[in-house]
């Protein structure tokens, strides 16, 4: 089989470095196409960006020549979007209507009406919006997204409880600096100190999981019916998003109860190469999960918690660039390619 | 006026340090005896002690001979204890039968109905609770306590909410490291890190501020009639517990009323030495009160909040070694002498 | 007495901050005129910078209106200059034209043969060189430096061990974030970390103590006659710049000679209001100087040394943004208060 | 082939979880053997031994029963000891008396004249020195050892450096807390913090490079004729020792020859399972290498450098718990076997 051909927008970036990190070697997709800002454009990407993960820069893409962020200009059936806010509102739809399929980790579209907003172990079935959304825009592609990073934890941990009837939550979120990209927190602001402000964060966070978790009813997402209250801070922590929960419920289950039921939780997707064998791991350890342990479980892509306590309450906690970002992206494109839509 | 005779017990630990720090230059208390265990009796205090703090040794202490945890070798008026606490169930009555005034920051009586958990600015009527407790042990002395550092700083800030009706609290926690000890906690565990974990501390956060901010009816505290729910959390801070708070009131008061009513709050203890000109000070910048920034308010004595919002949600960040321990007990031992008690 | 008119140039930043905060409350200084950036000219200084230090901004350098860098716009006997080196490379002598002392912390001008770079305690006798700067430039006012942060520490250690014939040094630095600013340095980078690399340091530091050595012949300043070696990395400390040094003297002096020849040092500066008590403090411990603990001795202004052993091998240790910055510069302009030039 | 039967001493502790990490799944050796203190002895694994590494303990591991340090108790062809210093000292002649190889990473025979202190890539010639060693002691096994992990860094980088004659070598390390144990670095010790002192650190730095990169003459190793100066820090920095490093060496050489002979440098171990495909890796950027980012090339074992530059001067740097102790036994335990000596 030829691969899919993946371009990646925003690729200088953090989450873009991830992105490419995370196509590297894959089975099905290769990257083809890498785009960024006019600043980047033209050069090879080795000398347009400069590399700061862990793992070492493929050489193939070291070497391939920077495009802009244009649909003319990009090679590919899929691109994967870590574009600033302000550059997606723009480009994603030019890119959906130029035919494309878009997985964005942006939070542009995010809540609007007719986009997916996909975690594939709590929603798959709302990838039928895309034909809602293609027919009212006339696009030829579609345009998806994934959740916020933190988001993202504490929601895979609901979906399970989802059958005791959830009324509120409350999480306040433990956040690493990478989550603001490279340069987005100063180490004199955050060197053995805590922030406990991250802009716009508890917006996203208050809004995101109702929709995920919410059902379509074949024209749009009716959103599920509980609320969130948010509490964002930033810590001295590289990688990972730790996450304390309150959830209350209707049908008020024991702690054991809710054990169980993340235990239980097979989202039974593992056929897609990103997805872990454990969506959720339960660590029964007094002091789990903690960020540098645990966050590269499932290659980053497991979400642990414990902690689960009357209240109910617990811990989750995953990382956030891989997760929370990147791999949320490739794991729904893995998703789109399995339903036959690339 | 000659000054009160200060006895420190569990001197050379981190808290016992603080106690000595603040005690240095103090204009009503002076320190007459050092106390600490058997491996110490006998020794100068510098060489008993590995002196941790960033201000210097003060140079007459440092002359001074430890003596054993024993009323009968200590000198002083008001013994100040930071034992551990199960050291501190034996030696807190020996003192206190003995005749000396005790101030202990360690958790063994806080809970014990005939013994006052002080914070002044919220409960010095609670005093009085010091004459029912002598008469049932038939003590010349008698035993005060000042509550968890964690639990200090919000209920600080719960305090002038009390007439809104308080009803149910959440609390989330991100604590510094030195609320556990100078070897409480290895580098190896938090550098980079979270730990959601810290051993019997929401235990005590959940049931002391209902108890401070109970009524004294002439016999015993009638416990304030709310609920806490607590998850603590450590992190990679050396001073000052930062805790995002929700507290839900009967009178659903607005984030205006609640910052006003904070802003009011006056204990009107000014004429203690230790008492900072604010006990609260409320902080309008988005992103604070943050520790490293705000945790020297009031010489380390004032609780900050901040980012106070509808649900209703705010931060309370204060030095936990300082506010939350050994200011805490001077603070009380100060408001015992205004009363006539020493 | 009226006090010395003073003007802060580069008031925003990390450097002009403390500089404002060195100036609060000065015995022979006030605060007449705050100049920063187009950006921020016509501000009041509260909206112009964003407060970084824990003391608290001033309030009524608060309220006060910036104005541009130009010496028609300030109103001072002295300025105080935190600007970028390019930026100064143009206004310092513009400034010194006009008939201002410039007292500055930045890089641009520390080599210029005409310009004192000046540590009080090692060279003030250097002052001289400004009536040659004067006569040469035709400079109504005239333009003082100090060294580099990293430069200071060791270099006021050498000092003392001048007489023993110093040959060659080799320097290994640890330096603080705060050295490269308040953006200069991203967690991402630095958390839990090495950067063994700061831009443009170890030129600096291997050039300047030779000339803050050397002698003023009455024309020039002949440069001592050693050689230095420098090694320069980035650590995650927040203040204080810790220094492995290797020197090697004529005299081949024993580690308790070095030892008794600093402790010894006695610059004789004590009449200055920003001097400490002790320039160098000797600490005999094992494991000192520690930034952590120690940056604050003299309130920032004194130099810590230990681990004095053969080789001669030593550590020293000082607050990088206050002896090594703002504290520099304001020192330099007490002494030329004292000397009659201001 | 059957695999070589391997027991661990010390099993419990940090390097000792390192040795089982290192030999899981190893192609040549097999874990037949846990061996800890009495305090373990008799208990599994998972209950003596807190996991503390990022990865998962080994299933097997977890379930074996822990056996105490006697020769009697332990099945295995080879023991690899992380015992503490003092017990190692006894223990580990009794094993090598009964017949056991013994891979040691504790100091206590380093310096013993006819033991080796190997790095394969170095020095794999002095394994003669074991039919000495067995001859002088009449012992049917044998004891070697590998370097202390600071040493390790520097040394490996040197090893090319032989042939322009190496005089004289200052070391200035930045150690991560990791080199002490778990327990060792409290965090109260290091956050935001230098330590410029680790105990018995400097005279193992300065001894353990000439006996390495000494000959062997048939009887003893003759020391190579170089000094070394080393000044230890500590950082806090989980895994990775930075090490400055200045070298005279005889023939001068031009940094481009240094930087050409490490790349050069080839001791063709590659048939070792554990040994990296680049003993020695440099980087050309000019702020690398970095603990954080290059800790972990060649799976840990290999030693990065970079800055190479006149004086000589370099940074050396390498993963201080693999390369610099568990990692490097086991490649000691490789070239045994390869050796046939296994």
């Amino acid at each position: 089989m030829a691969k899919i051909k993946a371009g990646v927008l925003g690729a200088t970036g953090a989450v873009g470095q991830r992105f490419i990190e995370g196509l590297q070697n894959h089975p099905w997709f290769e990257i083809t196409s890498i785009a960024a800002s006019e600043r980047s454009a033209g050069k090879k990407y080795k000398e347009a960006a400069r590399w700061r993960l862990e793992s070492e820069l493929p050489a193939d893409v070291a070497e391939m020549t920077v495009v802009n962020v244009d649909p003319k200009e990009v090679d590919a059936d899929i691109v994967f979007s870590a574009l600033p806010a302000d550059e997606a509102k723009t480009a994603e739809p030019e890119f959906a209507a130029a035919g494309f399929a878009v997985a964005s980790n942006t939070s542009s579209y995010r809540m609007v009406s007719d986009v997916p907003l996909l975690i594939p172990e709590c929603n798959y079935e709302h990838l039928d919006l895309i034909k809602v959304q293609q027919e009212k825009r006339g696009w030829d592609g579609y345009l998806t997204t994934n959740p916020n990073c933190t988001t993202i934890m504490f929601t895979l941990a609901l979906k399970p409880l989802m059958k005791f009837g959830i009324q509120t939550v409350h999480v306040a979120s433990m956040q690493a600096v990478s989550g603001a990209g490279y340069e987005g927190v100063p180490s004199m602001a955050i060197l053995g100190n805590v922030i406990p402000y991250i802009g716009g964060e508890e917006e996203k966070v208050e809004m995101e999981p109702q929709k995920i978790l919410g059902a379509f009813d074949g024209a749009k997402i009716v959103p599920a019916d509980f609320s969130v209250s948010a509490s964002c801070h930033r810590v001295p922590v590289m990688d990972g998003h730790t996450e304390a929960v309150w959830v209350t419920m209707r049908d008020n289950p024991t702690p054991k109860e809710v054990r169980q039921a993340m235990l239980d939780f097979d989202p039974g997707l593992r056929d897609l190469p990103t997805s872990p064998k454990k969506a959720l791991i339960v660590k029964d350890e007094v002091d789990r999960p903690q960020p540098r342990l645990d966050r590269n479980r499932g290659n980053g892509m497991s979400v642990s918690v414990g902690r689960i306590r009357s209240g109910i309450r617990f811990i989750a906690m995953g990382h956030n660039t891989v997760r929370g970002a990147a791999g949320a992206s490739i794991l729904n494109a893995e998703l789109l390619h399995k339903k036959g839509m690339l």
